[in-house]
């Protein structure tokens, strides 16, 4: 008999499933569209009907709990609160209605910066971390900071929102209504901004001038850098000086072992750790300089958020175990 | 019988020594001079005499333990190291020293701005927040902050360094070689060199401009601002604003119940804090918005350093108690 978990990562356009072993061997996966749906319960059908066909798919297991990850997910309400990108709105008591279907031992709900920093702890490097700050490099900046072994989720539930602190003051207009947050610079879309910038400033010769800046990836700037496109190599550079800052500055909050970078961004490898890391040297205070890492993320990519999501159950179950 | 904790705060001045039982009641005190000693032992078996002393002065009581404040103390290795202010060099193993002569159940050491939020969760306003940021206004600017219930020492023992997060690029000097650091605009002297930046920059009318600048202290520049002198009160509104934007960033961070102020600047009392929480409102992520509290510490200002290290004591047999 296999213990599993099963791990769902709920994102905008699709939402991803996958059965999980506390080693982080994924035996089944599968998932819906998430965008589909303008009604929590038609989509809550439909993913427990896709729920209930991979559990059909593997023979002797035992399913353990269910671990999710979703924008704006919420661990201490087991509720998805105010999500702008998703056609769910309000407060969604996911939780609950999960709990109305099944009786598993643990079924539980953060956000997916915060699923990956558990998933990180439980199948990744961060194995025996008990101080390190997940930083997830997609379309936006996100975060999740673990201390004494535990996720941060603060007074609320919502702690761990570095992609929005204030990284250049005045500057980019920010989706949050503010301006100059972390993640306008320092996330694939952020990467993208600063070469369209670039391309107004200088001069610097480009293959990116002749691709319409609608079109502009993150992989495509990387893939330039690579070729010794000055102004690729610019643009990763300009990142890497503005997270390093910011991880410096993250460092004299809670004085992490390590950073893990994730996503998008993070899949550049040295392009942007080797300067991030110089950069964050070069702005620490003194006591803490020479001890912090920085790390690609070791969670697998084609399976990571789901990995990131299941992760919260044995997590869960340990905390079960610690407080019987 | 009384069950008491022994809290000693080291400055670089003069060592505080108080006898303090759980509810914050200090039976007795006194202390010594720290700047005559430059030796770690014969400093130590001064300070032990004057712990007989005290000790002697009461009756009918049980010692628990001690408690020590001091700058650049590790809890973890339970040394001074290397703390610019004293004259002990190096790495000072003060708990080993201390355990040599007293065998108290606990004996601990930790930096003075975490001795104080402990000692604000023990005695103070932070009774019962699990969630919470002290922020030490004096000198310079020093944090404690709390997360779970427990302080936060990092993987290194030196977690909580706000006064050193950048306030301003390329901004004021500081002490620790970089430019920026919040504790440059944010502390008693930060305020004082505020004023004098304004003397430069404005033309606003002020009694200030009539004293030594070297004698300008962070009361003097309070009482001007009761008066209404107008300069006072924009180095208030300054200060407020560049605090008020580095809470609403450590806001990001762990999502706290409430900074806590304390120290020569708290007093100021609502000519601090009200700028302050209206910027932080203003500068804040809306997830945060209208939830988190600023508070003046209600640690009472005679004792409160001394209070802040003793209440290590009650945490460390709390800790025990809860690991039996």
């Amino acid at each position: 008999m296999k213990e599993v978990a099963i791990g769902i990562d709920i994102g905008g356009t699709n939402t991803v499933v996958g059965i999980v072993d506390q080693k982080g061997h994924v035996f089944a996966s599968g998932g819906i569209s998430t965008a589909a749906y303008d009604d929590i319960d038609d989509y809550s059908e439909a993913l427990f009907a896709e729920i209930d066909r991979l559990v059909d798919t593997i023979s002797d297991i035992k399913v353990l709990g269910i671990g999710i990850g979703a924008p704006n997910g919420n661990y201490y309400s087991g509720a998805i609160e105010f999500a702008p990108n998703l056609k769910f709105k309000g407060v969604v008591p996911l939780v609950e209605i999960f709990k109305r279907r099944y009786d598993y031992p643990a079924i539980a709900l953060t956000n997916d910066a915060n699923a990956a920093a558990i998933g990180e702890m439980i199948y990744g490097g961060a194995k025996g971390m008990k101080n390190f700050i997940m930083i997830t490099l997609g379309t936006g900046l996100g975060s999740g900071i673990v201390i004494n072994g535990e996720l941060v989720y603060g007074h609320d539930g919502f702690a761990g929102e570095l992609g929005h602190v204030i990284a250049v003051p005045n500057g980019r207009q920010c989706g949050c209504g503010r301006k100059g947050c972390l993640e306008t610079y320092c996330s694939a879309t952020g990467l993208t901004r600063t070469v369209s910038a670039l391309i107004g400033s200088t001069q610097l010769p480009s293959s990116l001038r002749d691709v319409k800046a609608s079109e502009i990836t993150s992989k495509m700037i990387y893939e330039a850098a690579m070729e010794g496109d000055e102004l690729a190599k610019e643009a990763f550079r300009m990142t890497a000086e503005i997270l390093g800052k910011a991880l410096a500055d993250a460092t004299a909050f809670s004085s992490p072992e390590a950073f893990f970078l994730f996503g998008g961004v993070a899949n550049a490898g040295d392009t942007i750790i080797k300067p991030t890391k110089k950069y964050m040297e070069e702005h620490m205070l003194s006591i803490y300089r020479n001890k912090v890492q920085i790390i690609k993320s070791e969670l697998p990519g084609a399976h990571a958020a789901v990995l990131g999501a299941s992760s919260l159950v044995w997590k869960e179950l340990e905390a079960a175990a610690q407080h019987a």
